[in-house]
């Protein structure tokens, strides 16, 4: 299964170039993870920090621009998981427009206590639920 | 030679973790190329754009995030170029805490021409200025 | 009539406060206006700017915060057109949490050639446009 | 007394029309409030956060564009307090580029405890800190 959700590219995210100012990519990533999160693994940001205490921060990120966009193109974004570790999870995240890739991203983050920001064993619940984000 | 420059971690860099929010990184890595163009290589992103019309796209972007960071943290970040090729640029940033590297980024940049965004054969005035960041 | 529109407040948009930083919200309503155009007026960003060589600057802004907004919470934004000067637009946006009103923007922005950034007179086209989003 | 702080208007900061977005300059705000704090009141955010578990959020903007920047300009924002409430301070903070006012803006800011996000009085240690900087 894959995720898919479909984003705009905002004048604020354009630089004077005209094109997507590239740390705006990573700012889209994030939304896209929280989205996913939201629709697909029905846990909210909020709840996931505010209520089971854990927060996700990012260990690596890399992003390949492809073909630069503008604003007002329509990009429609999927993100799969590549790999489920002890306590990390990669995912691979691709911006679309039509058939052409525009950015690709691959995100590892680390499944946290936000009391003490120790990274915690990734238990069979959440195993569970990403499990078929998987290939 | 390395070009060093000290950024103040923001309170508008953290998430409600309290800690940097990882996009905020690509942002502060932009900021410190351009710190290097102006007072490093002599040459405004203004004059890049606006006279030399020239622009240098990110295309590679690289982030390992090893230690969080956050408001009122003063960190130093050290540039310098691991690789220059016919039209891209390689460089290596990396964000310090004292003795402590907090971020560790590699971006791949490419000069293009700011009125088709088509890539440009660096130069030898510009190999002359960029070589002294090498190792 | 009033052009709505819901926006999610993101993780991105909020602070170690928990809450949205208030900065966020001018960003927001730069998005709201940015859909207005679009799916209201018909006239996207990319359309004024490039085509017809249009843009938008504000010359003043004003934001009351009313009650604070957290990650997770869906805003809905109304906007309406409080005044057309001779080059000049006055909107008031209101993001609501149902009920409630959570912030109220006062946005003076003036309509400007991007050749030269002087103001231009607003037209009998754009005055049809801009009307019927007056009380 | 007047607290003065230079910036530069970055790449980052600017939009496809080449000048400053609008919403860069509330965050400008915040950073030259995050300095005062720190270097002339003595109390670092952080400080304030974590140890006095006191935040200062927004109540009111107001900001008026009176004439475009773009990257490269350096600008010198100026900050004042104009008056101290029971529970709240509103400043005046003007960005001059040289002998001419760029942007000139109001904010009003309540203090509140972190725990409840309810007002507090400000006690005359914080009087004490603030009163230098009103006329």
């Amino acid at each position: 299964m894959v995720f898919n959700v479909k984003k705009n590219v905002r004048f604020s995210h354009c630089d004077p170039a005209g094109i997507v100012f590239y740390p705006r990519y990573a700012e889209l990533c994030n939304e896209v993870i929280e989205d996913w999160f939201r629709d697909a693994l029905g846990v909210t940001f909020l709840t996931l920090q505010e209520e089971m205490r854990l927060t996700i921060p990012a260990v690596r990120l890399e992003i390949e621009f492809l073909v630069p966009s503008t604003y007002g193109d329509l990009l429609e974004f999927s993100l799969r998981v590549v790999e489920i570790g002890n306590s990390s999870v990669q995912l691979e995240i691709i911006a679309w427009h039509g058939e052409e890739q525009r950015v690709r991203i691959r995100l590892k983050s680390v499944m946290v206590s936000l009391d003490d920001l120790k990274p915690l064993r990734i238990d069979d619940d959440w195993r569970a639920r990403l499990a078929p984000y998987m290939d």
